[in-house]
């Protein structure tokens, strides 16, 4: 019973479901379904899909979380960074507007739901590790950069296409002679009213007396009436006939039940992409589910949210949907509206059900430039240069690696810059490890502790050479560690014996022991003795089935002081006795 | 003059040349040459090339190294590994015995010296660490097995092809009809009796009175012999016309003035491959003279043998050789036969000058067959699938990267099998990394010491949890953190305070810090106070630039002791006025 509960966290809160939980969850779902509308549009726009993909994949999705996933508060769907991801994506498999770009994207969806799903069983959430903090939020900068930047073209009403900042302004700049002004005053418009309302419509709507909790609900509906007042206008003026783009017909109709395509060519050209997808998009929805959760002392299983997204994602794909996650915006707008759980989400799917099934004709003649206007508006406050400067301050490495995000994600692409981007924190991590900190210790006079020769005043003996390695010994620093005692016992002639203190050594690798013998043989070779000391329990056991210390040119210590003792004691014996 | 002698290492030993000197590194340099003439055309042979390349290759490379190297023993030129790597990057760009393939040899030289001079300038020689010793044993031993089975098809006389076992295999097969029997008695001859003189033939000599010295030559000369008397057979019985492939006209010349292919496209197809034939070839050199020298106490200087290296590289790609490295087998023998600085390999270079010269009409009835035989005699002792069997007794980890590297190099080529188990290598270190050991601990009664609660009898207070974390904090272990601390905070509810003990972290990346900001805000939302102790000074003073320590919802100790009294006690106040 634990073990299903385990993989099914609706029998965990399902079964305390009561009257004022309801409530709480359906006036939340209503607020979240009327933000939802609007802005699934919008992210269907960025994704290069028909509008209703965007409202399917905000309605199954939902539901398979709220049986798999273990955030109360979460709300699953498209999301500004995946949608970028699935353009580029899609975009080298297909043409825009034809029916494989579409079953492409149900593919991607499909790939990425069936790899969360995989990790999720086999309890692989840690692979999200790999993306350092600095490479995400580089990351989500640049790609708010990008898409702002991508939706210029809907604002001005012209033709533009690229996947890198370069491609996409010098192709907006080579139409800049097509720019349809009537387009542009909407798009304008709506994107200044909607940076406004983001900003000042609470406080005047307070200032005029409405109570604080309807100000808010009022503000965060603030894309819905620019929808309303676009569409109405194009609609009176019959501005769709002097070119302005509009979203126009929207089938009626609950989602289709679709098939993702299966050509091993197709799955392999979408392969790489999609495990991008899915590490990203976990990421988000994961520091999303923390955050919410931690707020009310509940806990999220990362494991687990990696099935609920998979079969989320699974969901997409058989529904007419492309890859989701769990949104920050929305998440936070169903938290506190004071959804309690995922039920919440639950009735927000009926709502747009509903939505899409009675209401998508009231989009006929939405314009495209108003949903680029919310985009923009909302994926601005995703762009966060100050990163950069925090970075600088608190570490050069961090910086290198958010500054060779963002360099690249703009210059080469989404995918280039985010694999980039791992890829230099990862080589950065294995440059600092590699030159770990070698202390030669000396003993304190009057007790039992050693230190650093070169900061403390200490005993020492020209014939002991004593180093306090201060890492896990494995492959990166070995070598180093072997030409640092190389170059240590080539300077001094009267070394006898040299003893590494192991107190700080939580690992030896295969690689490190391969250099602790070479260092044995060769400090054989030279008429010198090796000792280890202070040698931590588990890194005892291992060392004791290799050969290391059975050919070991000298002896284990428990305690640095012992090997001092010995050590340095014995050669005073001998040199009494000359 | 100190930083020109850093640059020119020749400076260094080239005052105390002496005549006693001369006459061990004359010495030497006779035994190598003899040596080295079969070896050289061999390697030509396997790495496609016609036989004079390889001896080409021995003899500006030796001389440039001469000048710039470290290491007072090493013997440069072409090796098995090597010439294996080039035969697969130069197949994938040209034809074997086109003008087009010798150019691409010379190109990948002048890239890989490039490359390498690049690196021992910016002194990256660290960068060579990221291979781990299980991938470099793996990698050895798997490219051991594919060149000898890659030589087959000269012991058979059968034409094939192919860079992985399965495709030469196959490809063997499928030409088994056309087997020369002539070719294969005398492969099989050369080879039994190569095998034999390894084992055999020093005792052999012995028992016959020969001086150790002389029979320990002799021995060496073995690949001579067998040479000498395949060749004077194809000669008498004019095995020739029998079908028996010889190596035919050599040109009798010192090394030509050759130019590399600057084409964009040809340097960047060989761009890949010659970085990872130089770090492969650096890490087999330096691992050399690394051991050479440790043996009379000298020492070698990693980023300068880049330049030697590089110099070397460089120097074979303008005299029509192709890319070399400092060799195990001849650098051994150069060490044994008492050379005592680098003028031998300038000797060994004169010698292979005036073999160029002079003797190659005397190799025109040189069968490949025994070439052949040569180089699996040699590198089958490169074979050691003992490192299986070792790592597993050691570490699961390493046993994976070694079985990973040896499975993708005979089953996808050498270059996809080393970049997988550099991949794999990292991985894992990082896995391992990711889950580091946090124990929660208490007071050993009576004492200031602080130890684990589930392996000692420690008190405790259930308002406080105190956990040692024995890892630095970086981007592959944050979240782990985090759930760690989320997981134990929301399963006891009488937790007031957390304190972090740091006695083992040496280092806090950015994303660690926001991990740890996470964390402090998540406990101040719960009503929980964080708490750090024992914090190291450079790990402090980098959370001092941070808005951390402000923040932090408690206080910074300077040892666990002062925390647990501060804290402990501080309640048991509050208790007391109840």
């Amino acid at each position: 019973m634990l073990s299903l509960r385990q993989y099914f966290p609706i029998l965990d809160w399902g079964r305390n479901y009561d009257r004022s939980t309801l409530s709480n969850d359906l006036i939340a779902a209503v607020i979240v379904t009327i933000m939802l509308i609007p802005q699934s549009l919008a992210y269907a726009l960025l994704a290069g899909l028909p509008p209703e993909a965007g409202i399917y994949a905000s309605i199954a999705p939902i539901i398979l979380y709220a049986i798999f996933g273990t955030s109360r508060a979460l709300a699953v769907g498209p999301v500004a960074v995946v949608s970028l991801l699935t353009a580029s994506a899609v975009g080298q498999v297909a043409e825009q507007g034809t029916a494989g770009y579409a079953v492409a994207a149900l593919t991607l969806a499909f790939l990425s739901g069936a790899f969360l799903l995989l990790m999720g069983v086999f309890r692989l959430g840690f692979l999200a590790n790999f993306l350092s903090h600095p490479v995400i939020a580089g990351f989500i900068t640049a790609s708010g950069i990008l898409i702002a930047t991508s939706q210029l073209k809907h604002i001005l009403g012209v033709t533009a296409h690229g996947h890198t900042l370069p491609e996409i302004l010098s192709s907006i700049f080579a139409h800049l002679d097509e720019v349809n002004w009537v387009t542009l005053v909407i798009g304008m418009t709506a994107t200044a009213f909607l940076f406004w309302a983001r900003k000042y419509l609470k406080p005047t709507l307070r200032k005029l007396g409405t109570p604080p909790q309807l100000a808010d609900i009022l503000t965060k509906a603030g894309p819905v009436a620019a929808v309303v007042a676009t569409t109405v206008a194009v609609w009176l003026f019959g501005l769709a006939e002097r070119g302005v783009k509009i979203v126009g017909e929207v089938p009626q109709s609950l989602p289709p039940l679709t098939l993702p395509g299966f050509s091993p060519d197709l799955l392999s050209a979408l392969l790489v992409p999609a495990i991008l997808i899915s590490i990203i998009g976990f990421v988000e929805s994961v520091s999303v589910a923390q955050t919410l959760a931690a707020k009310r002392r509940q806990r999220i299983d990362p494991d687990q949210e990696l099935i609920g997204l998979g079969a989320a994602n699974l969901g997409a794909a058989f529904t007419g949907g492309y890859p989701v996650t769990g949104g920050f915006a929305r998440s936070v707008v169903n938290f506190d509206a004071g959804a309690e759980t995922p039920a919440a989400g639950a009735f927000t799917a009926i709502g747009l059900a509903i939505a899409a099934v009675a209401l998508t004709p009231l989009v006929y003649y939405l314009p495209n430039a108003t949903l680029a206007a919310t985009i923009i508006v909302a994926v601005l406050s995703l762009v966060d240069l100050s990163i950069l400067r925090k970075t600088w301050g608190y570490s050069r490495a961090d910086f290198l690696a958010v500054a060779a995000t963002v360099l690249l994600t703009l210059g080469m692409g989404v995918e280039i810059g985010v694999a980039s981007g791992v890829a230099v924190s990862i080589l950065l991590h294995l440059y600092k490890t590699s030159r770990p900190h070698v202390a030669e210790v000396g003993l304190v006079p009057e007790t039992q502790h050693f230190r650093n020769i070169h900061r403390h005043k200490v005993e020492t003996d020209p014939t002991l050479v004593m180093l306090r390695v201060d890492e896990s010994l494995y492959f990166a620093n070995a070598r180093f560690l072997e030409d640092f005692i190389q170059r240590r016992v080539t300077n001094g002639s009267d070394i006898k014996n040299v003893i590494l203190v192991f107190s700080a050594v939580n690992e030896v690798d295969y690689s490190a022991l391969e250099s602790l013998e070479a260092i044995n043989e060769r400090l054989i070779d030279m008429g010198i003795g090796l000792h280890l000391s202070e040698v931590k329990g588990p890194v005892m056991d291992r060392l004791e089935r290799s050969h290391l210390i059975a050919k070991l040119n000298g002896q284990v210590f428990l305690s640095q002081y012992d090997a001092w003792r010995n050590l340095s004691a014995l050669l005073r014996v001998d040199k009494a006795a000359e």
